[in-house]
């Protein structure tokens, strides 16, 4: 190797944040604008790539170029690595290109020694021999492995001796000699003395923390590369805990909750940044800090308008003050939740800091789900008896139940229920299938439970460790609270908290920034977004949150209503052609009701109906509880093996005219009915669902046609789904017969993969997720390598043949922002998502617009 | 139109068969042969489908043509066309670019009338008034559309009247007059007396013909196009019934059955062709002729071997002796059975007519069938007692069962059965699969048991109008027999006949012809058979049938013999990791004996052993049946949606990855024995199933690598099926890691098409051939356009990333001749069947290189 690959603060690379990582480059250009930065260097992700690649050790090379910066930071500081008189020391903090927080690895204090504390001024031996204590215990852990709960239970005891006072330099050397001691026990050799062995084992140490298991396993479920590798920034240690001038603090440049401007944070006085984490000492708002350090406290305001200046974003800065003296030790993008993000994007756009365009961009369209879900009322009083992680958002109320039949069973019952489980298996999921929300004891973010709950889209805290289940007695105990089989609980997966009884919860409230946004986004965008939608009521729904037409109305869900179930069965089940007309003849105005309704919710806006689409058995009752011998045997004879590919979409409607008759009639009598009635005529498209052969639409088109004509006429537009791998394939054909296709990314997934996703999920393809041979779940993300090539395809070869033809999505992956960039990127006209989903949607297709830098522009459009 | 539309058939046509037809081609070669050849002309079929796209009448030009070949006529056989002295008479025969026996009409006697009778020479009248007779009737049925039973009736009655006597000229008159009476009453006209009307009708009914409903069905069956359209011939009458030196005749230029050489064939003197189908006179053999008319039989020998010369194949021919003069009137390759056609290529290649490619070329694949299905023995003495439709080949015994349900619980009991219903519907297909074969009493060749009997490969006798079938009583009548239900029954689906009583049937014997041409193909195909085999015995069936090595050995059929099955149970319901190990124990020994079975009866050739694939629960028992509550809640809980799509191949070894590991140790096992034991290294290819992406395929060739490691090493290669759309699109990335692919064209043609096979046989699928939305049975014929287009693309990127991969295909489309020649197409390396299907396979590759013209050559090759 023969770049350049250790960085000074003051450094320019090209290379930017893949060479220096996130850390690095934001002390760069901290350093760049002339904030007050320590000073330091950073060692490139390309140096731990090489390292990595050949196994270490630090190639010579490589500690040459350490020791000059080193030389510089020397000469900058006025310290001396090594010299106890009067020592340097730094920290060695990874950083990689994209954050992976709590992932990798920092050693803090590397330079001290037996000999600096020798040396050391008598009012800096307490303070020194604190950092030495520190030193030996994370360079104990993390270069040399050792088990973190000795130095702990070491720690523990070493306060419990003697809390009320200060420790003495000599409990203090006690503690230092201790530490010693379990690191000559666990590494056979003493604690090393020479600061540059420190060094080199540490940035060694944080290398291979890039390789480290859990590092592994956030990397597969973030979709982080592996090549990408880490970088070493070695920073001139500052010492929030060197004096009463002395303190340490986090601080936002807005409230990351609610968006509000200023500063938001909290500072501890004669601490350092761990004391804040560990929540020994309650911190301060950072707002007091004008009254203790007042200039420090002017330098914060300064730099953190600075900082949002340049990045023209929140940011979440750490900083230090040490003997009155103000250093900003981090600076990054600020995590923050919907509303904050919705009303800073808002706000900057109209502080000039940043474009419409950008202020749309700046919106994680699947955080806005944050705003959709149910959240608990915050003015109810909770009982929070223990914090999970947050596996899946959103929160949920109902009886506590400890297996997965138990479950099944009581959900069918009617009752609302949380799965509590120690964890999960594929062997509960029939137990996960029908809960509100899921709580387990252990299992992290790639758990069992949590990856079926966020495939599910139902809330769920993991990993809850102070839940103890005990699931012969049928009770789980929290510290001192028993919680028995069927007490009501609420979970909050959004926060992690679990709460006992059913905590009220409060539908999401709108957002007037988000109506901002949206109407920035709606600018924007190209792809026109529609909403799946089977009733009047939803159609409403759809339209309020913004949609332009509905692109899919399954007509099967009219069926199952309750009232028309026993009509539907009679018709399934007729022995006669004159039974069957009867029953059809019953169903065929409460069809056209249906229609009517969603016809005037959507008056001007194209509604797109779906024909008879499931097997017909899904209809019938189990025939194990069916008297009538000849019924039983009836249901028996339409029992499918795999059902999902049998006699359903256009093969009924082809095999029995007669129901595709009745919906067509239908449509055409609800059509002219509203028509009459507002004044306007409904823009219908008759859609034909499973088609996988010309012939069948060819067939299909003639009958409704006919069918049409003998009602009298309307104007209608007629396609067809495209969701089997067929049909993509010879989309040029069908287009012949196709005013419009519209692709069932469900069953074309289904179909492509040859998974069944009743039977996948939480079982084989949770497995998939689990050890990473797959990086997404294919049916919340388009799977662009296989269903979407057969999806460009169709929108080549049906644009081929009639350049016309409208295309656009009906499937989940409609309302899915990765889903929707890819529709965008093939130029689809449409994307039609549950109507909740519109939101965003609308935000994602405006994204994607961006992204690509221009509106998509058709080949010779 | 501009284009000639009437060819003499002495004039030169260059369109050929398509043009002229098939019977318009034979005469005109035939008279250009200078055989005797009544003269006449052909209109042509591009004259048809202008008449049939303008929807008539016969256009001015045509007409105008047709008089101009009229008047040479004339000419030539010195009769004039409508002149009662001496009177030309003329036949309007249909015929197309392919034969659709029995489906098109014809018109004899052509410009007869009363004129001509009363003109007659005395000794003319009777033979006259006979002709006359035979057009009315003709001319009404066709020409008018009068129902025929009207003529028959009056037939009847004319010749029960005086049947002992030849008729007088009265009694014939009167039956004129009856015949031009019935024409009156059905049409309210006379009957036409003028010849060129007569004509011109004609003409336009036999174009009128090829759109009849039956012709329609029979071409969507035959697959022959809609557009070719028909010509006529327009023919001077012979009469084989003028006198007693005039007779009529069929024969064959050899034994249509055995392929025998020398003339083989019947008939009748003083007779018209019709005479000798209707079966009132019995005609006598041909070698009989050399005694009554010797000349003309001299002339028939000469001329059959002429025509077998010019053809170089058996030939059909009809002809007549008028007066003692011969004529020929038709000639076609003639039918044969599997038998005569294998001899019949053999012996031409001998006698030096045929090369021994053209001799490979000259036998249908499809028909080797024949020899491959049971017969019944043909020195039994049978009781045939019916006769129906030949609807699909082979012969079957069982107890004759008359519903669905009786025979789906009588076939459970493990009877034989023959399902005989009065015809069937989808509803009967849980019958229907498994009988051993089908008996209907209405129905045609593309009735609904007909299709769903050939898609099954099973015997069926369809249409067998005699048998009357009472469902209440549980007894079918035929005349005066009665089969109870129960009663044994054997049908032949090959003859069409029904038996009664448990015929003793015999496998078929091998043909030293078939071994003959075989071998012959054998030195032209390019692509390797192999046979899908799963025990030994299989293995070396196919070996004695050619197979050059195993594509598909399913272990699983390993896991479902009776003394494994209770411990394959064990392992899938094992609670701990220790009991499942143990029964995994217990069965690899016992897999380690089959594969060394199979690589013993293979030895030196490939064995490709795919690892197991279906679902567990395929398997377990019924969850009903089982006492155990958590045996059976395990049960329950292994039961799937859609089995097709779940928890199977790959995904299983993936998730249980101890199952495939047994599976590869016996394998290694059982290689490391047989080479201790043989001293040959069998060839061992291990195939993991339902791979749809790279990541599971990486997976699984490591572990196969870490376990044959783990057993001491032993060479092998690595593959994967490619049996979904996806697999098939990324095959490029397949290629990394596969030795070779194999297509499972079942899986493939399921997903691809969103059908399942199971649910789709006898109900949509059956529906969609019946009624013409698809032309053939996807899962017997590749889907060339949707499967086929995923194939190509699939050996396409396979290739470009691994040019040296080996591509197969194992599906059962490995043994269908069409598909077989897809495969030669895009160039795989071997196609896999079942081993009664390899000669069929070896033939129709050899036939695919023949018809491409060359062998392919691999592109860069």
């Amino acid at each position: 190797m023969t770049a350049k690959l250790v960085y000074d603060f003051d450094e320019y690379c090209e290379g930017g944040r893949d060479v220096l990582g996130g850390k690095g480059l934001g002390l760069a250009e901290m350093t760049a604008l002339d904030l007050p930065v320590p000073a330091g260097f950073t060692i490139t992700t390309e140096a731990c790539r090489h390292y990595l690649a050949d196994h270490g050790p630090l190639p010579a090379d490589l500690r040459e170029e350490i020791e000059q910066h080193l030389a510089l930071l020397e000469e900058r500081t006025g310290q001396r690595f090594g010299d106890p008189a009067n020592p340097l020391l730094v920290s060695v903090r990874s950083g990689g290109p994209v954050s992976m927080p709590g992932m990798m690895e920092t050693v803090l204090n590397l330079g001290m020694g037996d000999a600096v504390i020798r040396q050391a001024q008598p009012e800096a031996v307490h303070f020194l021999l604190d950092d030495y204590r520190r030193l030996i215990q994370m360079y104990g852990e993390v270069v040399a492995g050792i088990d973190s709960a000795l130095f702990a239970k070491e720690l523990e005891a070493f306060e419990a001796r003697d809390h009320n006072e200060t420790p003495t330099h000599d409990d203090l050397n006690e503690l230092v000699d201790a530490f010693r001691g379990i690191y000559l026990d666990a590494t056979g050799t003493d604690f090393p003395q020479d600061p540059k062995e420190q060094l080199f084992a540490a940035v060694a140490a944080v290398f291979d923390s890039w390789n480290a298991p859990r590092a592994q396993v956030y990397r597969k479920t973030a979709g982080i590369s592996e090549d990408a590798g880490t970088a070493a920034n070695v920073v001139q240690m500052v010492f929030g805990n060197r004096d009463s001038r002395s303190a340490t603090g986090v601080c936002f440049s807005r409230d990351p909750a609610t968006g509000e401007p200023g500063l938001y944070g909290e500072f501890l006085s004669e601490a350092q940044g761990e004391d804040i984490v560990a929540g020994t000492r309650t911190p301060l708002p950072v707002a007091e800090m004008r009254a203790v350090l007042p200039e420090a406290h002017a330098q914060l305001v300064t730099a953190v308008a600075e900082l949002e200046r340049h990045y023209r974003d929140m940011q979440d800065v750490e900083f230090t003050v040490e003997s009155g003296r103000f250093y900003l030790l981090q600076t990054r993008g600020a995590k923050r939740t919907a509303t904050a993000a919705l009303r800073t994007a808002v706000d900057m756009a109209g502080e000039g800091l940043l474009s419409r365009d950008e202020a749309v961009q700046r919106i994680d369209p699947a955080q806005l789900e944050q705003l959709l879900h149910p959240t608990i009322d915050p003015r109810a009083e909770l009982v929070v008896v223990a914090t999970g992680l947050c596996a899946s958002p959103g929160a949920a109320c109902g009886l506590a139940i400890f297996d997965a039949n138990t479950a099944a069973a009581r959900s069918a019952d009617g009752e609302d229920i949380i799965l509590v489980r120690p964890e999960t298996t594929a062997d509960d999921i029939h137990g996960l299938l029908p809960a509100q929300g899921i709580l387990t004891a252990r299992g992290g973010m790639t758990s069992h439970a949590a990856v079926v709950a966020r495939g599910l889209g139902k809330p769920c805290v993991a990993g809850c460790a102070a839940l103890d289940i005990d699931l012969d007695e049928r009770i789980a105990r929290i510290g001192d609270v028993a919680i028995r089989e069927g007490d009501p609980l609420t979970i909050d997966g959004t926060t992690g908290r679990v709460i006992l009884g059913l905590a009220p919860l409060v539908e999401p409230e709108p957002d007037a920034n988000l109506a901002t946004i949206l109407d920035w986004a709606d600018d924007v965008r190209r792809l026109r977004v529609y909403a799946n939608a089977d009733t009047p009521l939803d159609a409403e729904r759809a339209r309020k949150h913004g949609a332009e037409g509905i692109g899919l109305c399954r007509t099967e869900h009219m069926f199952m209503a309750a009232e028309r179930l026993p009509i539907v069965r009679e018709m399934i089940l007729a022995s006669t052609v004159e039974e069957r007309a009867a029953a059809l003849e019953q169903l065929l105005p409460m069809q056209q009701s249906d229609f009517e309704g969603i016809f005037e919710a959507m008056a001007g806006l194209p509604v797109t109906i779906r024909l008879l689409d499931p097997p017909l058995h899904e209809f019938l009752p189990d025939p194990a509880e069916v008297e009538d011998l000849h019924i039983r045997e009836r249901i028996e004879s339409l029992r499918e093996a795999n059902p999902m590919l049998g006699t359903r979409g256009c093969r009924l409607g082809i095999e029995r005219p007669e129901i595709y008759e009745m919906q067509i009639k239908a449509i055409v009598r609800a059509g002219q009915a509203v028509e009459q009635r507002m004044g306007v005529l409904p823009i219908i498209e008759i859609m034909h669902p499973l088609v996988a052969f010309a012939s069948e639409l060819e067939w299909l088109v003639e009958l409704t046609a006919r069918t049409v004509a003998e009602e009298g006429g309307l104007e209608y537009r007629v396609g067809t789904m495209i969701e089997l791998p067929r049909a993509a394939l010879r989309a040029g054909e069908l287009a012949v017969h196709a005013d419009f296709f519209s692709f069932g990314t469900n069953d074309l997934t289904q179909t492509t993969l040859g998974v069944s996703r009743d039977d996948a999920q939480g079982r084989f393809l949770t497995f998939y997720l689990q050890h990473g041979l797959l990086a997404q779940d294919p049916f919340q993300t388009i799977d662009v390598e296989g269903v979407g090539e057969l999806v460009r395809t169709a929108v080549e070869r049906g644009r081929a043949t009639r350049p016309s033809i409208e295309i656009g999505i009906c499937g989940e992956h409609g309302g899915d922002p990765a889903s929707i960039a890819f529709c965008e990127s093939i130029g689809l006209d449409y994307v039609s998502c549950s109507p909740f989903r519109v939101p965003v949607a609308r935000l994602a297709a405006a994204q994607a617009v961006l992204a690509a830098g221009a509106a998509y522009v058709p080949a010779g459009g």
